[in-house]
């Protein structure tokens, strides 16, 4: 058995913080890196709020994802010292987080990446460790399984696409300390049986109940290069409920509680002290 | 980006066997032990066949769940020697197995667990080691996270119930080989968003997708001393869909394919190979 979960909801909320959560749609021309970053720092402007925020765009958002090759993934590839990361900047609000896909270009290579900013800077670059398919032609594979950051507006994990499908990383970033994970994807469109949402979709609301863990995922739509996207952007809260999005639009906006280090259900369980990790091999 | 997954179910088929996997809904009357072995064995004989099976009966069948206290389970309790599970075992195909939920008496205590049989006896005892709520004031709690059992049928994972939400214990067994999960369940209704499946389902679901893990779960339906039942039964396929069940029905029943150790995506993907087991801490 198991359940009851009113209780420990109740008790959550006693611990509550809110976060607007905001998943962002702009445009996306393959290969545009200076308009596609023109329309994301308007989308960034369009939602600006002196509230706490967290405001996530797609994975490789600057670039666009179907390249034909490594070649054209460093003709289009961006630094996360890139000056032109100063107009992202300053477009957030003072308690405003945006974590951004973009295609990076460091000493150690070439990366799927995110960008996390504040109003203050660039806080800090994930780089994607899970790489699907051709990526794995295009890009070196990250050394860290996510990464939790710390903000204004609390521990924000990131996690990019694939990472996410493998449950040992948004626990780990649950456990790691993360309130709340932004989920940058380029989710293709796949199979699924008639009513069902998309399996990815599903995974993340696993995840994100399995450790209360609230999730912003920030998904294209339309198609790029003959790829069909998946139109799965959806704000997810800590109960693993869709509250934003889902529903094929490119944005989603909903205000999500997050209770940090509250794990609790009900007097007697608690979704980490329960954990048995000596059994887990 | 993620996905694209047609061509590896093609070639997970190339290796495929087909279960016949059941989820048995036999009426279970509080403490009433010798009537609900009754019912169990003659559930098991109306579905009994030299096909590959794997049948599963829900969490406590033998007993009932909802116990005042130890006490009363002490009462209600049975070793894994009883005579009685000799029924059971005479009621099954030469190629089934079955997983039956019951609160076991034991040299160590009172178990929450679940006995694997086949024709040739009884195969295993599995011990919930997560336990939920006041469970936690009747029975000790087990020292493996599920198990995995050699069967006529393949590799059969065994978890109980609340087991299953940690999201390691099913990531853990199908990677210590296990080709199918059974999951006998007790799930009491909780709140959830009108037309949303049972939460416990979609990490099931989920869990199943993440490891290509086909999942059984034989849920309660009905009530019990106040406590109403999800009705959560289901048959989930490895690509984490729901080919049977999940409609309330007491049982359900579906061939699924089973692909031992075949974990590849396409050509580039591997759901067990992909993992970044070093970076997650």
């Amino acid at each position: 058995m198991t359940g009851m979960r009113d209780e420990s909801a109740e008790r959550a909320r006693e611990h509550v913080g809110t976060v607007r959560c905001i998943a962002l749609g702009p445009e996306i021309v393959f290969g545009d890196v200076d308009g596609n970053l023109e329309r994301i720092v308007a989308a960034l402007r369009a939602v600006r709020s002196d509230e706490p925020q967290l405001v996530v765009a797609t994975e490789l958002a600057t670039s666009g994802y179907v390249f034909t090759g490594r070649a054209e993934a460093e003709r289009l590839a961006m630094a996360s010292d890139d000056a032109r990361w100063r107009d992202v900047v300053d477009a957030l609000g003072a308690r405003t987080v945006a974590v951004i896909g973009f295609c990076e270009r460091a000493d150690g290579g070439l990366f799927n990446s995110a960008l996390v900013a504040t109003a203050a800077g660039i806080a800090a670059v994930y780089r994607k460790s899970h790489l699907w398919a051709d990526e794995k032609k295009v890009f070196e594979s990250g050394q860290s399984a996510g990464l939790v950051v710390e903000t204004p507006i609390g521990r924000v994990g990131v996690a990019i696409c694939y990472d996410n499908e493998f449950p040992e990383v948004p626990r780990h970033l649950a456990l790691a300390g993360a309130d709340i994970l932004a989920l940058p994807v380029n989710w293709p469109l796949v199979d699924r049986p008639t009513g069902e949402r998309a399996p990815e979709l599903i995974q993340a609301m696993a995840a994100a109940r399995s450790s209360r863990l609230p999730t912003v995922v920030a998904d294209r739509t339309g198609s790029e290069r003959g790829v069909v996207w998946t139109g799965g952007t959806a704000i997810i809260d800590g109960d693993g409920w869709i509250v934003a999005g889902a529903d094929g639009a490119p944005d989603a906006s909903a205000a999500v509680a997050i209770t940090p280090g509250v794990k609790a259900l009900g007097d007697l369980n608690d979704l980490f002290a329960d954990r048995r990790a000596d059994l887990y091999g």
